[in-house]
């Protein structure tokens, strides 16, 4: 791999020299390596690299920066000089400007569109209407669309003609489209080349393509794209008229994204936490899913409290709660986890929910037998030399995993056939509900045992 | 969308009719929905729909399969006729090709080899000796390359040519090699559009491509494509040759891929256990993070017992223990979690390890304030009516939370610099790492404040 690389000592030095140092050295490196870098700069310095580089260059920069929250991306373009700004985002690719304007203030968008060329403007406010995670907030306006009546060789000139204009390197499909704007094929630029010059485009086009209407969801473009071995797919609006395209490389954030959200869902918190630097706002964002935690083990302290007028003069009993909660919580969240991820990349399916859940009780059930001799060995032999207590642990420790591993996998499969996300039977609320019934189990189990 | 659908009904009524219904049935359908029905139906079906399609149609529907363990996948071709898995093999792309040998058996790839042409046996057996998740394990042989001393006129005649002899839609870039056929350049098709016929290829291609060695860790690749926003990218051996090209829809799989493997990981286990359907199996994979996590839980019933002497007295202690765990453990695997997937994205920079840890020190300090007000006022109203027992529980609760939010942050970030993978920081020893510390620090404070 050759791409170029330059330090941060290298901008560290420009800046201390003329804009144009500062210019040239950033004309060097790839823009994704110059986001990167970026981030290792005060806002004085990030203002001041990203206007001396060359507007259209500034613009990919920006587009790339990763990692950095919407606040932070959002005083930069607030502090960037207005013209600047401005002129980036009149060269910025449709997505990507449709993507700065949506972090801009409501005022502030009107006066940028208000500066660009009419058509341009346009084009940017009907993006704009467009939810930022459906098909329409992903694409970019700009195909190359020719009109069925057209021949090879037409549409020949026609790419010529446009490569004057703008860049087509892009480009890799041609979209036919009907007089009408309806779209209602494409060909593969390549194609071009192969047939003879006065062949009609409409008899090499490839019909009925496949195509998405701009409302629908990221998550099942990201999809569509997966299960057909997509690189662009184009985008269409209620009257089917073509309306942009989206490329593959937006689509994998999309899928880093959605995964993103699935582990964070995990853990009971939200990927939003991603857009705020304030530490406050990532609390409150967390906070709710832990007092819920908080407050349902309390439950757990009241079923201890229950038992404990029985238990009072068994006190070696209370030593085995911990091992018993640990094990109860980990195996339902190991279940549930398979099965939420399973359900997301399609590896488990609703369908097949009970062979699911008779694999999930078999595996439970050998885990169970293997936890419960160990852990009644273990108990007698290091903790309490007592072969009742040690048969007690070992009896609940079975029971426990069993029924930790079937609700386990049994909830998320229930959320997702009622039409929820089955991400929300994050760890924190099976850990404390496995926790109350394993409580529970173990206490009715010693009642019987040894009382 | 576009796409022809057929649904389980009509594909169990052609099995009833003859091979060449059934085939007419499949040759409608795109093979990504081919291999999701097919999952649908029993071996023996499986077998039948797949023999009956074009041997073509067959690797394709074979290549689209997920969620089908290897296990499965290596009966499903061992109990095709062997000429339709020769034929199909041989109509495969070649990296797909390689997919389907790499289930079979040693013996039986060496028969399948010998019964394909020459060149093609020798090129799948060349690919053959990449690791499985490397890029030479990824890429597809199949690309059109030209010497660069060609102009624009003969490149297009050369395409002209290779379209009669094979499909060239799937071709976007042009590949330019030297005359010890070292990758040296690349041109979009699109290109060979604009300039004039005897253009020298050398004057108008993109110099210094990017590309990746053979044996680069498929991790890598994927993170390249991610940031570089790739549709494509060559492969090259040492010598720099051009040996393949690697294509973004076998990146997005790897995206899956490897995403999949941190949430396995995260809650204690593996996702191979995706490639085998025995219960055994998955057992063993799971249980070695299983029984670490019980052996550990007992350390935490030592901690209970080495206290229970002072405690005894005031069995209200006990009530607490879940809750002190509960809050340790889900926090630290919150945290934990956080990390490990910024680290894995490049959301969470080690670079600025420090400024990490601050910022999650400083998130759980005001969770753990909430936590333990919440905390203590539960204990007194709801639990047990005493002060110096809620204040306790609250005090406890303070210093458990922002102790078990500082090693779930700093632990990962230890793991990296360290050079393990962070993802091994996984739940279950987490959760168990801070029951032991939890407990230790509650019954210490209750000793001080108490007893």
């Amino acid at each position: 791999m050759t791409v170029p690389q330059i330090t941060h000592e290298q901008v560290e030095a420009a800046l201390q020299g003329s804009d144009s140092d500062l210019e040239l050295l950033l004309r060097e490196i790839h823009p994704a390596d110059c986001a990167s870098l970026i981030r290792e700069f005060d806002l004085d310095d990030q203002i001041r690299i990203l206007s001396s580089a060359h507007p259209e260059k500034a613009g990919d920069i920006l587009s790339e920066i990763q990692g950095f929250s919407s606040a932070e991306e959002f005083i930069l373009t607030e502090k960037l000089p207005f013209d600047f700004l401005v002129e980036m985002i009149g060269t910025m690719p449709s997505d990507n400007a449709v993507d700065t304007l949506n972090i801009c203030k409501p005022s502030m968008i009107a006066d940028i569109l208000s500066r660009l060329s009419p058509e341009k403007s346009e084009a940017l406010e009907e993006m704009l209407r467009y939810g930022e995670e459906t098909a329409g907030g992903l694409m970019t306006d700009d195909c190359l669309q020719l009109q069925d009546s057209t021949t090879v060789s037409n549409a020949i000139s026609q790419i010529k003609k446009m490569k004057k204009e703008e860049e087509v390197l892009h480009y890799h499909y041609i979209y036919i489209t009907d007089d009408e704007e309806r779209l209602v094929g494409y060909l593969p630029i390549v194609d071009l080349l192969v047939h003879p010059d006065s062949t009609p485009i409409k008899d090499v086009m490839i019909r009925d393509p496949l195509s998405v209407n701009a409302d629908i969801d990221q998550e099942q473009v990201a999809n569509m794209f997966a299960k057909y071995d997509l690189d662009v797919l184009p985008v269409i609006n209620r009257g089917k008229r073509l309306i942009g395209r989206i490329t593959v490389d937006d689509v994998i954030d999309v899928i880093k994204e959605e995964a993103d959200e699935d582990f964070y869902k995990l853990v009971g918190t939200d990927d939003t936490e991603k857009e705020t630097p304030s530490s406050i706002k990532i609390a409150s964002i967390r906070l709710p899913w832990l007092l819920s935690t908080l407050i349902g083990s309390f439950l757990a302290s009241t079923v201890i409290k229950l038992f404990s007028g029985h238990v009072k003069e068994f006190v070696a009993l209370f030593f085995f709660m911990p091992v018993i909660t640990a094990m109860s919580g980990n195996i339902g969240v190991q279940c549930s986890t398979v099965i939420v991820r399973g359900l997301a990349t399609g590896f488990v399916k609703l369908g097949y929910a009970r062979s699911i859940l008779l694999k999930e009780l078999k595996i439970g059930l050998i885990i169970a037998l293997t936890c419960s001799v160990v852990a009644g060995l273990c108990s007698y032999f290091f903790i309490e030399h007592n072969v009742k207590l040690g048969f007690t642990v070992g009896v609940s420790m079975l029971a426990c995993v069993v029924f930790a591993s079937s609700s386990g996998t049994a909830v998320p499969l229930i959320l997702k056939r009622l039409g929820f996300d089955p991400a929300i039977s994050s760890g924190p609320i099976i850990t404390t509900f496995n926790d109350i019934t394993g409580l529970l189990i173990y206490f009715t189990i010693a009642t019987v045992i040894l009382l």
